[in-house]
Formats: C-alpha cells, sequence, structure tokens
C-alpha cells in the first residue's frame, strides 16, 4: 500500500474505499494501470472491510477472490470501493469496484471483485 | 514488473516463469510477501504464457482471474510458473502457481491461479 | 432448466430473474438445494441477462463464472436474479444473487455470482 | 447425484472421480452437457476429494468455486477427476478438471474448476 501511495479514505463497518494516484511506474506497456496493481487495491479494500466487522484482536487474510478487468484502467486517480456480502464468524465474503476517475472527478468502472476473507484470532 | 524487481526466468510455447526477490517493502503487516504481489507475478506469467501461443502482432489482456492464498507468503525468492490449459483463437486459458524458495532452494506452494487472457489482434 | 423445473419470472434488458420451487431430488444429504442447482440456476440467470442485450441471432456462452456459496440453501422456492455489469461486443460480464425465499415469502441471500459469457454470431 | 445419474467411480486420499453418462434431459439446447451439470459434477468430485482427507464424523460444504468452460460439453460418458491442491484443518483447496469421452473412450477436456471447501466438525 505504502509502494504504490494507495491510501485509505472512507472507513465504515462494512464498507470501505482505497484511494491511488496514478502513477508512471504503476503502469503497463500501454499507460494503463497494471492489473496487479488494480487487484492490489481491490484486495486491500475487501480485507479491510471484513476486519471492519471482526471482533478486536482478530487478524484478516484473503483465503481467495476472482476479478474481472472490465476496461482499460485509465484514470487521474483510482478508487477501489469494497463492501461485504456476508460476514461470518470464520469466512467473511466481499465484493469490490475499481473505478478509473478522471481529471473532472467522471468514475468509470474498470474491474470488479468477489473474495473470500478469513478472520485469524 | 520493473517496480517489484521482477524477471522472466523462463519462456516456452504455453510455459512461462517469473523470479521474483522478497523484498521488505513488497511485504504485508506480518512480513509476507503481499497477496497483491503474489498475483501481480501470476497474472503477469499467465499473460506471458498465453502470448507465447498468440500470433505475431497480437496483443494479450487479462479478462479475468482467480488465486487461491494458500500458504503464508514465505521465502526469500518467488517463483510462478504458468501454462496454459487451452488456448483459443480469441480466448485462452491459463493456470499458475506460486512457490516460496528457502535459502536453500526448496519449494512451498504459496497460491494458485485460474485466469482467462484474451487476443486482441 | 425443464429437468430441475425451473423457469423464467423476469426479463428486462440486461437483468433476468429465474423462480425454482425447492423439490426433495433437487437437495443434498441435509435437505438443502444441491450448490449444483443453486449455480445452475444462477449461471442460467446470467446466461439470459448478457443475451438480453445482445444482437438478434446471437448465441451465448458461459466462459467462466464462480460462485461463492454463502449459507444453507433453505426454502420452498428459489430466485436467481442477474444483472448485467458490462456489456460487450464479445464479452458480457454478469452478476446473479440467489435467494432463498420461506413460505411468507421473505427472502435470505444464499449464494453470489460473478461470470463471464461469451457473444457468438 | 442420484437424479441426474451420475456415480463415484474411484475414491483415494485426495482424489476422487465421478462417471456421469450422457442424457439428453441433461442437455441444452445444442446438445452439449449443461454448463450446471458439468458443475455439479465438478464440485460433487471436489467434495468427495476434500472430505477424503477429513477426519471421521466431519462434514464438508463448498465455500466457493470458479469453473472455467473450455469446450463444448460432447460426450457419451463425462469424468470429473479432483484433487486436493492443498488441505488445512479448516479449509480445503481442491481443483477438478472435467472430461467428456467419445464411444471409443478417448478423452477431451471440456472444463476446469479450482475450489475451496470447509470442513464442519
Amino acid at each position: 500500500m505504502g509502494l504504490i501511495g494507495a491510501e485509505l479514505s472512507r472507513v465504515e463497518p462494512g464498507v470501505v474505499e482505497i484511494i491511488l494516484p496514478y502513477r508512471v511506474d504503476l503502469a503497463q506497456q500501454h499507460g494503463y494501470l497494471h492489473a496487479g496493481i488494480v487487484t492490489t487495491i481491490a484486495d486491500s479494500a475487501c480485507g479491510y472491510a471484513a476486519y471492519s466487522l471482526m471482533p478486536p484482536n482478530s487478524e484478516v487474510l484473503s483465503v481467495e477472490f476472482k476479478v474481472n478487468l472490465l476496461r482499460p484502467a485509465k484514470g487521474e486517480r483510482f478508487v477501489a470501493v469494497a463492501e461485504v456480502v456476508k460476514a461470518g464468524k470464520t469466512l467473511t465474503v466481499v465484493c469490490a469496484d475499481v473505478f478509473g476517475l478522471d481529471h473532472e472527478g467522471k468514475r468509470e468502472l474498470v474491474a470488479t471483485m468477489l473474495g473470500t476473507m478469513i478472520c485469524l484470532s
């Protein structure tokens, strides 16, 4: 998160947003954000969203996730919005959307994730 | 790939390996390689493996992938090994395993991916 | 669809619902709807939702899907609601939720799917 | 499983095979095995494979799975072969391949699955 310059921009019970400003060194060969970076912020947002509903002293780990890359990830900034679908004692299922934002702040959906997080106590 | 220090270590038709030395700034809170980085090298290996079977002047994009994170990603180096499951004119399905290697080179499977790549000509 | 007694209950551009009444022979060992049946109605709803936005004389095929099974699939009836996330010329990404309905019609989410459909012309 | 005529044809620790003879009422509009049926036998094989490594008195449930449908599912019979990738105390990750067999017994891969099973004791 620190390496790529991402920041938590919203934390509510079960909902988390992460903001990432575009940087050339995070892009792939065509100048779009690398799929791995898109996935990293989506996964991090899912992890924090799950964690926000877990008991104190828990730890959260990603069990698995699936991501569909919908459009070239272009934008001046990117925001990953994660929301808990089902919180359980052991497993929590979370979905996340990643949007690219242009200079006017107009959002376009570039990827969507569905994943499973585990609570370790 | 450059940002994180990953390198192609093997390219054959339908099979690609990527090596990534461990670095502290690629780790998450417990010192293990971040899930996003594990995913990045797996996805890159899948993309190159699909690309290795595509006609000249093609481009490859990730449509979607799913990754299961099996163990804490610990190691001095990591290797992602991708292999094409089914190559098609438009879509190619690829799987990849990511291993952590200790100082003696002993491998432990840390993640496995199943993904779909598209050929753009 | 005929074999299991499922029926289309709603078809709009990009949104499709399928209803399935519970039957003992569709259940697994604990009396809940079998995961394969839950998946079948979700996948069918995704296929029809994608198809509803495709040009005439197209055919639709499932490329891949991922399903999270969230709760035991109990209910007198089940409804799968699919919605197109991103419609493309070749590939369409669709999500679906499957709900179990009790005798009062109260809904509980039992599964969620994220899948990719392809248009063949 | 009974409804569709599938049978366990091989059970070893961590490896399970399920056989399904083709039936017209299991086919979709083009005469190929319905994706939901392909998925059902793959998921069942994954569940049994995980279960084969669990302690006595356990129960197994599917947490999630992802399936790539690689070719039209044609054949006189179908076989799903599941193998445990990583067995854990709580979660077990399993992959499965589904093959169509022609009248000479020649196999063609039609689908591949990667899923997560949970052990309930």
